[in-house]
């Protein structure tokens, strides 16, 4: 601050931040805001940044709820176990020794891991399993795939309660059938279902694609708003990247459950959060169910 | 805000601004700041820029209630009456008729004309006079000057419960006697008398001197900050100005109450109170109970 | 009480009158009374009676707003101020300063007055303008009589919370345009707006005429009861008074809105809010939707 | 009222009574009195006289509690029983069977009166017996009496949460010792330890002599105000009429247990808690803490 | 207990009754059971062991009502007065000193009795007569039979508050007509009624008969289930027992109103309250909408 | 329960265990009972019935704090990581990855194990680590072992939250300095400070002991009672076993921090949990501050 405060205009502009930000401030307090942390911002000291944003939202009254994955980090870890991946239509097989590594990673690595970055910072996380007080109900996706899981069904009360305390729900991608059985689940999905479920302001998707391209080859592309009938056009006709399908429909979904808006934004920007949440021009792609102006 | 995120840094600085300010924002929430507002910041377009610092203020949680007086514009209203002024010692004589305009002004004109200011941007402000629900009981300051009061004892129940619906106070500087006679009161006192009374968290004085000189002939010699104790002892050697004495008992009224600190500042800056409550280096001259480090 | 304890006959007058009172005090308990101050009532000692009955009307738990105008005091205050009333159409016109006078007038010096004159017994009087927390939202009501106003929406939100804090609300009839703009607005039109907003269970119009006459030339022929549709029918016909026609039409809205019945008083005399709300046999006239049996 | 109205005089005579009675309704509000019911007060007409009063005082949110004993009535069902009363030192033996007939005739018959005639009036009565909810705790008074049991310990919870709820409990002096057991009590002795245990703010007893007399042989000679102090010394002296006793006892133990003032009334005369409540001149004798001026 | 701890398969024996038991206890708490006494469950001994388990089921949260009759003991005490009972097509002719005998033996003998029973096991039971706070509006059955009364109305108010405060409110079937005159109802029919008002989880009504028999001469043919049409079948062709006819009546009345089941049991059977409530395997006929399966 | 029922003298057993069994119920209600799980029960089937009693217990309003630790499950993980141990002074060193593959089998398979078996029947688990919302504040034991803990403060915010939400905690014994480090602490410790902090009504230690022995080598000699001070001197004398030595450490601490008793139960016997808590006659070992009758 010191700096920006030393130049000449500095009390202006820091007075037009503060006057367009506050507003934002007043609007978003006591609505909830889903996060879907994936890609870098999981990764060495973005986590940090990431954290520390975290725990300002939480401290204006946001109430955040994360949600994470964490592929790679199961895949290096069956590797330790020396346990090879296997594929059907190029999709992984998650047998029990392999959903059992999934949980361990999800819940008592990566989800621990964001817990105690957001602690850190002053604020209360919490980790939340998905088979926490039966949150997410889940149903196999395909035999074939083995435990492999989709939502079947979304319990929010342990959510609401733990954000109506002042916590931070971080939540692991994990369900639980009827009978108990557990399941791995896409987080992307888990974080639109849960955006549906809690009709969030907005959802959120931080990954290490900046937002929706205009044309695919060019990464400056992108596009700053997409209405829901446009991206459903571009999903059935292929223009979405595999690694983007997922992202997108779970924006769908939150915004078919009446979240507000969803947006994908580059999880490698430092701050990115408050830039989206606390100014005019947001950042990476917005969707929103009626047509850009 | 268009030039500033056009600007390569803007991002930088923005979040700069929002990491330090979300903090305060979340201190002080809920907790109550009282503004005496004066001079010029009561005049023009000023009394506008003010009254939309007040909303934002007040829509992130803040509790405020200002405080007004309006000597010059009472003298005004008197020259229009064809009444002239009586001094008693170089003080104003308040007698019945006197009395009756100030009332008119303060309570029909100068605090109508803030509420109708902040009621603009969207807040909900709500005129009050000292006189009503027994706000501030007073007493006769000196009978050789008529009805003049001073504050004999506050009761803020109602500024509480306008507080607690989230309406914000404007109060004018009028209070009663037991019998109900009403009296005039210096404004400054009055806001004292109240961050006292509400152990506000902050008590801020608007006026057209910047805050407190080290050198009283250098108008840019503003102190950033001085201890009760070195104010006490400025005051009782008579280094303080003739128009700052009211002010500086005030401020110490309001630290003696339980105030967190008390600020003096230059009511023709533009957001001014932004740049006070939610940047790390204050503006003006901020006294508190305990010495500066 | 004395003499009334020293008859012989005394206690069972005595038990005669409170048999008959409490039901009505058990009745109007946490209801909503507004009743429009005007002519004699507002003057003199007889604004000290109305200002008892007030307080104890409020001290067994009725809601009382009292509203009022003071088009005779604006008019002496413009003449101090050399300056003269301009008509159109038999119409005062109010010009930006007239208008400032008027606020003045109303908010500065007549509510300010019933305050104290209402605190002096006891209870907690609180001036409100139809500016505050936008209590009343006015649109221009003719472009060629300036800035007089109709009520165009009333927002009595700040009225609920002061009378559930057992407070009295004093309402100066200015209210405030969207864009700010203030409006001196016919204050038998505000008491009939604010009771059909709160629907309350009474509205009760004190005025120097003791009630509609069945004669226009007998004041001795006060109608008790009129049924809304009579009075609509006199009203379309011509036979209501010019004076009475606003008072009439402040009735017929509130009843309209849902207020249990309306009652034009005569204010010269004393205690008739006493005498009028608990006793069988009323006074003045009472309109209500039914036709009287 | 009708023959009240039509005289001249009447409109001013309704005003000062009521004037007089409303700071009395307010006063007494949400605060318990205590009525002990004796004598003729409890028999014929006027034991509806009684109801609608109780009903009325109910009505303006007054936590009454009526007591009842039935001596008299007690004695006429043992002589239908074919049982004759014995005696020890004047006094009556209560054995196993008078018990019983004294319980059935206090609850099952005199309270079921009262309470039966209350609700004739419209308000809710609710016979209690001290047996219920441990209101009354008792201990044995002479073995050599049987059944007659002193007051032990009082649990007014179940008073307290009937007085919340707007009923108006009807209490028989029947109380239980530890061990189950039921006693006969005193009533006046009940009244007064259960005015105590409330901290009522009047315990009233009525009964078929008018107040404490300054000469025991004129009735006309009723002490209007009486100190506790004055009156342990008429006590001690032997002064109290044998049968005012227990009803003195209880006024001093209700005072001593906080009770505001005890009074001793008329219960012949019809409205007689009216015209004590809420008249500046009270009836019969008021005894109170502090001496008489 | 030390004799069930001292065999070898106690603590299985244990576990599983309470493996058994505690699902009940979950599922009635908080619900409310209505239960008629009669018979021999009202005489000596039983009535012990009875209020010991009512004690107990309130312990644990659940909301209890006890309904009683009382026929023979008002047959015997109206003997005792020498009143002979007089009959019109084979009912009693209840006249005015038969109800009030009748009034006093329910309520200040049967009902005292109970109470004072179930508080010596330390819960807090309330005596509650039909007319107290106008619980049961009663209408005359047939003038010919005098002042025995139908359920015409039920208000529940005061049952759920002295419930909701942890009391037992055992209640006397007595019931005041609108004018306030007292009647005599038959107290299965009371306990039905009540069970509807309130949508008891079970009506439970206590006789020295096991239940409804498949076979009238055999005692031992108790069915354990019978569905409502096949009851009224029963009903309808004369097939139900003269005795049993108000009792399932106040059955179907109950489940009529919404009430979960009824149950006849025998009340001679040590703790068949606990047995019926908290075991897999039910004692007596079982009552239900649904057809057994 | 059909043999229990089918034999001649269940019914009354059933009564016997339920009328001892009603009170524990009652009392225990809305109490806290933190129940450590270690050794068998935490192992293939004993899992699935110690998590139906769980669910049972809390079905009746028990609220239950589950902690477990899982020393040789963390040991076999480390195997198949191909990582030895390492020990110094006969303590292992945690190093980092020892505490995150600690953290991973704790948080991630462990709890996960008992939360889903809760879950499946019926009751609502969440599990929680030390770390979540700042529940457990550690310091380094002993820099030379690593990363173990101890309990340095604890905050029940969030357990008090959960419980009052009707779910049941489960707790992995994992903890967090100020700094954010992690740490891995020992689960009896643990849940003997869980229970201090959350005044428990009971500790519950769950091992593959019977108890306390009064012959170390007659493993049927367990105490049923031993006091506080008798077992501090076993302790300072070293008559307490090794494996014992925490968990007594850990009743110790809960007894000083207002914990009602401990109790050491074998966690082997089906139901401990419930024959422990509902019968007369206790199962292990209890030790509470006042010594054994």
């Amino acid at each position: 601050m010191e700096s920006l405060r030393r130049e000449a205009g500095a009390p202006a502009l820091t007075a037009e931040v503060l006057t367009q930000a506050l507003p934002y401030i007043q609007r978003f307090r006591g609505r909830s805001i889903v996060v879907k942390l994936g890609g870098a911002a999981m990764a060495g000291e973005m986590v940090d940044t990431f954290a520390g944003d975290v725990a300002l939202l939480a401290s204006v009254g946001i109430r955040l709820v994360v949600v994470h994955g964490g592929g790679p980090q199961i895949g290096e870890m069956m590797e330790r176990f020396g346990k090879s991946a296997r594929f059907v239509d190029g999709r992984r097989v998650t047998d029990s020794e392999t959903l059992e590594i999934a949980r361990m990673v999800l819940v008592g690595k990566i989800n621990s891991g964001i817990v105690a970055a957001v602690n850190r910072h002053g604020s209360l996380a919490v980790g939340v399993s998905g088979e926490d007080a039966r949150l997410i109900k889940a149903v196999q996706r395909d035999p074939s795939l083995g435990f492999v899981g989709e939502v079947a069904e979304v319990n929010t009360d342990v959510l609401e309660r733990l954000l109506s305390m002042g916590l931070i729900p971080v939540v692991s991608s994990i369900g639980a059938g009827v009978d108990g059985q557990s399941y791995n689940i896409n987080a992307d999905t888990v974080a639109g279902a849960l955006a549906a479920a809690l009709r969030a302001e907005r959802l959120i998707v931080l990954s290490d694609v900046g937002g929706l391209l205009g044309d695919i080859d060019d990464p400056a592309s992108v596009l700053s708003e997409v209405s829901v009938s446009d991206l459903e056009t571009s999903l059935a006709s292929g223009e979405v990247s595999e690694g983007m399908i997922p992202k997108v429909e779970a924006c769908l979904a939150a915004l078919d459950g009446g979240t507000g808006s969803a947006h994908l934004l580059d999880g490698r920007q430092p701050h990115v959060l408050l830039l989206e949440l606390f100014t005019d021009t947001g950042v990476g792609t917005m969707i929103r169910t009626e047509a850009p102006a």
